[in-house]
């Protein structure tokens, strides 16, 4: 496009504070011109910066065709009470139309513990499934062969053992390692920013993440080997370009990790994806997901030396954002997350879990799950909005933000790379202060109505109706304590003794921890057993003070 | 930007045909590339065929920062049963944050029957309010006073008698008529076209408009005169770029008409306005927007000689497609119609109706009607898309898109032109035609699923749950119809039938039909008994045969 000759005039656009004071800022604060124009992205080239789709920087996308041929994965997160009750869950998705499998753990099974234990009690299948050994996993599974589904898990201190269990579910079904295809989220590091659900210290832990890594990179090739997970940092409070940068930042350093121990970049960096949050400031997000891309391809390339274009594909799964979801006016929810959901497919997803309208007030109901489905249905099918790769490519807004966000993320990696990389900026506490100040300004904003949330904050209705919620039956803690109570009882003890012995001692030895685990899944060692076996050599950790 | 090297070798974006064939060709068959670069807007000139948001062609918005001051007007239709009911209703959403009303009629009002007469019965109040008389107007107003709202009433063939209606009111207020604002639909052309809601033949309804449009010019300065629209023409079947060129075409044919009658164009064409559809298309949609905001300009401008910029601006006010509306699965509707919303506030619209998930099996419920409000508020507060005014621009995609709109449109104008005009073409009953073969193409790609609908022809439950529907009570029609015979048994008959006889004179003698027209208002003749007069000098219009 000519554009059009610069005006030596006083600039129109400078009239930022005409109007709304909230509609001057994106939720990270990023000051916003009240329109863009050519002038904004005359320092871009679009070879250069934007490329075409499925082209190094990759900017627009991992792929040329994008979603004509396919469309992203609908993916949506599932698992509550007991193996078998989400067992049936996984098949009611697959049956209207789900393509790939998402497992929520219960917080036990996240923390290590086994059901049956002391810590456990009153949380057993309550936020997800618990599992605590091979025959929980098995059952989890039963009727859905492993070389039909993609499985993403959410876990991470205990990733390792779960994703044992899962190759040992492959074995019983006679699937090779090498046909399982999945994702575990095995991001540690976030752990220690955001969620805080770790096992053991962080130097231990990134042995055992490498541990995965190198095991897969040989043994299990098509699994992604880590989810760098930006979601966690996001819903506890980051921005959207905090959530950029220190995803990618940990993504840097599990690289680093990869290379420190030797592998090629390009034997594992294929295996890293990413899972980020989808919230509500609509351009923003999409910036975020273009920039990402960018940012990560040419990292990949020009500092770690990656060959393979496929090492610098930044591939990455999004969630809605759940806590922009409102207890008020549940269906509002249905409208957020169908907004959240256009972002993350304008901007290039993989696959994409959509929120349930009630997931802010309990687990979702089926009916709730359908209409989120069914979101992406309608994205994908009604929309016409996965016709065209990357779409937004050549806006001058969105040009000029993804830019900006860029850039805004390579002051971040700077600031971090000065405090000497991210283990030492966890140790330090800087990345959870960095988070608690931006939840305390969102929180200020909502409080002073400079950002408004419908119903909450303005548009309040006092004759809210309650919505039907589902509750996980306590029954199901019950029969799971008493099927693992049973499993203790009747599978062979010696060979779970010599499972735990040759964990441990893998663990002191630094011989790769992943065969030593899927033996003893095998040999029906639970979750609880083969952690605690680890914490004894690895240690405990706890968090440095905040302020 | 700076552009990419053009390539010489084959063009990798030819590759259209991989993947599904229905992702290939937008809503309205224009194809599609897999993906746009900047060789696809190599010839647009920034400023020529942009400018900038609220500057000439206005392709970009018709506010300089657009939505930052104040966001669209939302705007809500309703209306049914009484008015006493609709009243009520009107009062609900002003308190629930609303900030325009929209006036439904019932189908006796928008034919120009009384709602005693018997072709009336068991239609009264049903799809809308039943407006038999000022009195009827008074009540529905009640307690809202018309200097502090803007109002839009969509009403056709009887437009005059309606808008007669609501300027009495205004005069019974105390409100100046300068001071009243809104909209009288009252765009007969696509009643031929689309909507078949006609009280006269062409000719006579065209003189009607032209009084409007001279009475407006000199007395109610800020009433918009004609809502030239293009919903119906879009919810009988046409395609987005048929949408255009027919809306757009009625409008040129306003514009010769207020010429024809030696009004000045700058005195009269800054009060028309236009109603689009936000049909399932994104990016089609978008484009339509923008590109109806060019052709305007330019023809403006450029063939009508508008001097006042005012003249030249497209403003539109745009609801989301009800033929879109599933009544399976009614939530999924909450879906499409927020993604619809977005697509219409992407391109730029002054106001916006989201249309209620349950308004394909009836009525609006209060909730239903809540959750669509709500919608559009999250969009306005939420999701940061009223920013930055027109964000898309620049996008390659959206620019080659908005750019094919634009030649598709013209195309269409030189057919019409060819075949003698816009009314021509109706009385051939062409546009009818063109609209049915759209329509059957519509269903074919719905039979045979190249276009799917979620719940419908695919994604289909078995177990679909019943929504609760409001149904309006049948006491409602007697009440309506005791209220008119106890108007007509007590007020004074010999100023209603000097009100008549002056109506028919000035129908005979050329004279503006409108200031008789409020003084039969004010007299309390009703609508039917106007309607009655007026067609006894103007006769009845038969369509033609369509094969």
């Amino acid at each position: 496009m000519t554009p059009k000759p610069t005006s030596t005039t006083s600039d129109p656009k400078s009239d930022a504070l005409h109007g709304r004071e909230s509609a001057v800022k994106s939720m990270s604060g990023l000051e916003l011109k009240p329109y863009y124009d050519g002038s904004d992205v005359a320092h871009l080239d679009e070879t250069r910066d934007l490329g075409v789709p499925g082209e190094y920087p990759f900017t627009r996308g991992i792929h040329r065709t994008m979603y004509r041929g396919k469309t992203w994965t609908m993916r949506q997160f599932a698992g509550f009470g007991t193996a078998r009750e989400t067992n049936q869950r996984f098949h009611y998705l697959l049956k209207n139309g789900q393509t790939g499998l998402s497992v929520a753990f219960d917080f036990p099974t996240i923390t290590g513990y086994d059901s049956d234990d002391p810590m456990s009690e009153g949380e057993v299948g309550r936020c997800g499934v618990a599992i605590a050994s091979l025959a929980d996993m098995e059952t989890l599974f039963k009727g859905i062969p492993l070389d039909q589904v993609s499985t993403s898990m959410t876990i991470n201190g205990p990733a390792s053992v779960l994703l044992a269990f899962y190759l040992a579910v492959g074995i019983k079904q006679g699937v090779p390692l090498d046909k399982l295809r999945g994702t575990t989220q095995n991001d540690v590091l976030k752990e220690y920013m955001a969620q805080k659900s770790w096992c053991f210290p962080p130097q231990p832990s990134m042995r055992v993440v490498g541990d995965v890594i190198q095991y897969c990179a040989t043994n299990v090739q098509q699994w992604n080997t880590i989810s760098i997970s930006g979601y966690h940092i996001r819903e506890a409070g980051s921005t959207a370009v905090q959530e950029l940068a220190f995803t990618l930042a940990n993504g840097f350093t599990y690289v680093e990790l990869g290379q420190q121990r030797g592998i090629d970049v390009d034997s594992f960096a294929p295996r890293l994806s990413f899972f980020f949050n989808a919230h509500l400031d609509f351009f923003e997000e999409i910036a975020k997901y273009r920039a990402a891309r960018r940012i990560w391809a040419k990292r990949l390339k020009e500092r770690y030396g990656a060959k393979n274009p496929r090492s610098m594909l930044l591939r990455f799964h999004t969630q809605t954002a759940g806590v922009s979801l409102t207890a008020q006016q549940p269906e509002n929810n249905i409208v957020r997350t169908a907004y959240q959901a256009l972002s993350a497919v304008l901007g290039g997803t993989q696959s994409l879990h959509t929120n349930s309208m009630d997931e802010t007030l309990a687990l979702p109901t089926e009916k709730a799950v359908k209409i989120a489905l069914r979101t992406q249905q309608i994205l994908a099918h009604e929309t016409g909005v996965a016709n065209v790769a990357d779409p937004l490519a050549g806006s001058y807004f969105v040009e000029a933000l993804t830019d900006r966000m860029e850039a805004e993320a390579e002051e971040i990696f700077r600031k971090i790379d000065a405090m000497g990389g991210v283990i030492r900026g966890i140790e330090n506490g800087w990345f959870q202060r960095e988070i608690q100040r931006s939840a305390y300004k969102a929180q200020q904003d909502h409080d002073s109505k400079a950002r408004i949330t419908v119903g909450v904050n303005e548009y309040v209705d006092h004759d809210d109706e309650k919505l039907e919620i589902l509750r996980v039956d306590p029954k199901s803690e019950t029969e799971q304590v008493a099927r693992l109570k049973e499993l203790k009882r009747t599978r062979d003890d010696a060979k779970v003794k010599a499972a735990l012995a040759a964990i441990q001692h893998a663990a002191r030895s630094g011989d790769n921890l992943m065969p030593k685990l899927v033996d003893g899944a095998l040999a029906y060692c639970t979750l609880g057993e083969m952690i605690r076996t680890l914490k004894a050599e690895f240690g405990e950790y706890h968090e440095p003070p905040m302020f």
